[in-house]
């Protein structure tokens, strides 16, 4: 290679690794992250709980834009819930709320949930073991 | 193999695979999922931050039975944090908490934690795509 090919290759690499870069920050700037804080009646806790496992299940397969759901409940109030909700931007979760399964999920539910709370994060720190 | 070392060996591979799914599902009966909901004094929020998380990347590292923990701030009041922790069972979590990077740690954050309330979680589910 000569010395101008060598400097296209140089260019070509760099403006590459600045594009590459600025698209992954876009990514992580993007990601729409919820949590859903639910009070569901504690005599239909076993169907709201099978209800919200196929909604999850079923997006997370389904939707290219639906990127992780986290669902936990208090040992002491196994009806006071928490998920933690992962879109990959506002547009992916704007179709999420569009889908028959989370339509089918929110007619479900309706008589089920006392209440619901809804937030936006940010996410402060992720760290996990392989696997987990 | 003769008819008597095939039954050997089919009786093996099922002992294992008997005894490896006992310890399976012992692991996941033991785990230990804990929420900790922090108020954090505003004046004090980037360096609490900083603290937390050079203490989980920390236990991830060093700590076999610390196995994730997903640290996230309310987008309207980010001195609202919720931290949601998973212990391999709770003798590691007993560990964890004796360890020299939770107590630097702890002494660390103590006057810019204005409270702390902890619970103990069952989860729900989990649904997630690959890599997030």
């Amino acid at each position: 290679m000569n010395m101008k090919n060598k400097i296209y290759a140089l260019l070509a690499t760099l403006t590459l690794t600045i594009l590459f870069s600025i698209n992954v920050m876009a990514q992580e700037k993007e990601q729409m992250v919820r949590m859903a804080k639910i009070k569901v009646d504690p005599l239909q806790l076993k169907e709201y709980n099978a209800a919200l496992k196929e909604q999850m299940n079923t997006a997370i397969k389904l939707e290219p834009g639906v990127l992780s759901y986290y669902a936990v409940a208090d040992k002491k109030n196994p009806s006071e819930i928490t998920i933690i909700e992962v879109y990959a931007d506002t547009a992916a979760y704007q179709l999420h709320i569009k889908t028959p399964h989370f339509l089918k999920y929110k007619t479900r539910v309706e008589d089920m949930v006392k209440s619901l709370e809804l937030l936006e994060l940010d996410v402060i720190g992720v760290a996990r073991k392989p696997g987990n």
